[in-house]
């Protein structure tokens, strides 16, 4: 059976101060009415029940989540106690859901991304627990056809392509993975055509997945083991605690799929943004006659290019900006440059130098 | 004896959002940690005792007035109960101090101008009152020796000298008023070098103003007599506001100064800013090394000539900005290219347009 792993425990700084350490990108309704999670969530509906969806997040985070996901059954909301990357975290849910479905099918993926159609993205699933069907010991990736030679993915080279259905989306055996590169090589994967972004969505069998963490991370696997012996048992907390901080965090990407045999890309037949930051944001919100993409109360005159994000009540009024980025909440207010979008994060770093951490 | 006339009933709406109609600039700690009003007032400290100093402000801002002049007699605290220009608010005090004081002369200043140091315009104000007492008859002024052509202040044409003593600042005759005047014609003025701003400072005796006013404006003098028989009977109010609502209102420069045979203008000797708008408030307070102007908590990368204004206790962050404005409040943000400064008096207008009326 088809299970569905959502992994919502980023803390992204780039939407500071609309997102805080306690209310990161996924929890806030960046790209729409919803939040990303709950949008994420939403996705899999007639795809994946509630009961087959597991939420990995972090342990302090799962009250909110648990708010924001009303219909998810509780055990099947997982609270990790430190911040290990993907491999440990997926490796724990593989090990859960094989405790009732040995056999079970995992659809892995991020809760911050924009996804749409839903339609196309359930196709894109379903397509590639097919895949995993008819080669049970593949792993299955999604690849998003590269628009611009971006620096910040990584790259997925597509090799012999695999034979696809009618109304499939084009799959290939996986050639290489390439980390994130300087931009020159990100023109030639851009000009070359076989190159993908990687999406961080992943199909597969949890058996498949802990016979290579087993054989990669035998380690990481042990400890794992023991979190998922004491599961629902008296020690749960404590042993999930104590063995998930000697785990050394790795990606799944480093710990399994660059070194995996057979491993398949589809290539994704859904529009797709990782919401990177608030250009992102307007992208996907558009914007009105005057360039300006705005959320909350609003008056301007005379601005263009300018994002305006105030979800709480409070009127931001703009006047003559060109290409500026307003973010108000409630303690505090971020105004940039939108050519300093990038630097959102340094703000965050220099409010940990001061101890402000009340604003964090 | 010498009556300081303070006048307070200015909305200006240049300072949105931090000056509302219930907080206008003259109650705001703009120049430094006290408010206009209350440097206007204490700047009389040697000059005036508070049982001389009268504060004419508009009805609805008698109580932020009186908690800002704790010192102050509240019987010297007059409330307007509408707006009619500065003639009959000027002919008011003037009837108002004759009554206990038949000679009076009187001061009569704005209350959100700043005006540095102290000492030299209180010695100013003395040489005004020996001006007034050497020719009883005599209205005197102050004039600020302009520093660039502007179109935005009246100017006051010095005539014949008139003898000064030693220490005393130049005073002159005036030939005659000028007002607001275009840009070619302000270039001239200040080439020509006899050409003062009108700084809105007057001294004369209640008895002159009065006549004078007697002369010019008598249906307005019969309105404030009216209202002044009734003061401190049970009628007063209701005199007060019939009365004052019946008076067509002008300002005391068109009302009597520029028709006036008279009339001396004092070479200002102190320091003096009207306060126009963001850019002077930030000329006022100095900026730090990269040029911005910053009252509150504020943490800032890369910015420059930016001012920010956020008094209470929100955190503004900047980064990357240049010349911007950046006004913080707990209902409303103001987000400005400081060179659109002028245009926040649009926004108002705007505000009201849309009766948006709880952010006036």
């Amino acid at each position: 059976m088809l299970h569905a792993i959502v992994m919502a425990g980023g803390s992204g700084t780039r939407f500071w101060p609309a997102s805080r350490a306690g209310l990161p990108k996924q929890l806030l309704p960046l790209a729409g009415d919803r939040t990303l999670l709950e949008d994420t969530v939403d996705r899999l509906d007639g795809l994946v029940p509630p009961e087959r969806t597991m939420v990995v997040t972090s342990a302090r985070l799962l009250d909110a989540v648990r708010q924001q996901l009303p219909a998810l059954p509780d055990e099947l909301l997982v609270g990790e106690p430190c911040k290990r990357d993907t491999a440990p975290c997926i490796g724990l849910a593989a090990l859960l859901v094989s405790r009732t479905d040995p056999d079970a099918t995992m659809a892995v993926m991020p809760s911050d991304h924009v996804i749409r159609p839903i339609e196309a993205f359930c196709h894109a699933i379903q397509q590639a627990a097919r895949l995993v069907e008819a080669a049970p010991g593949r792993l299955v990736t999604f690849g998003i056809r590269p628009t611009y030679p971006a620096e910040s993915f990584g790259y997925i080279q597509q090799g012999q392509p695999l034979p696809v259905g009618p109304g499939e989306a084009p799959a290939h055996a996986v050639a290489s993975f390439r980390e994130k590169p300087p931009a020159s090589v990100a023109e030639e994967y851009l000009a070359a055509g076989t190159y993908l972004w990687n999406a961080g969505i992943f199909v597969w069998k949890a058996s498949t997945i802990l016979t290579a963490l087993a054989e990669r991370q035998p380690e990481c696997l042990a400890h794992l083991e023991r979190i998922a012996a004491a599961w629902d048992g008296p020690d749960q907390e404590r042993v999930f605690a104590e063995e998930f901080a000697a785990i050394k965090g790795i990606s799944i990407d480093y710990a399994v799929l660059e070194h995996a045999r057979d491993v398949a890309v589809i290539e994704a037949p859904f529009g797709w943004d990782d919401l990177g930051g608030w250009s992102a944001v307007a992208r996907q919100r558009g914007a009105d006659d005057a360039g300006n993409t705005v959320v909350g109360q609003h008056l301007d005159i005379d601005s263009t290019g300018t994002i305006v994000h105030a979800a709480d009540g409070h009127l931001v009024v703009t006047l003559g900006l060109a290409d500026m980025l307003v973010v108000h909440t409630p303690d505090a207010t971020l105004v940039a440059s939108r050519d300093r979008e990038e630097a959102v994060r340094k703000v965050v770093a220099e409010l940990e130098n001061r101890g402000w951490t009340e604003f964090l």
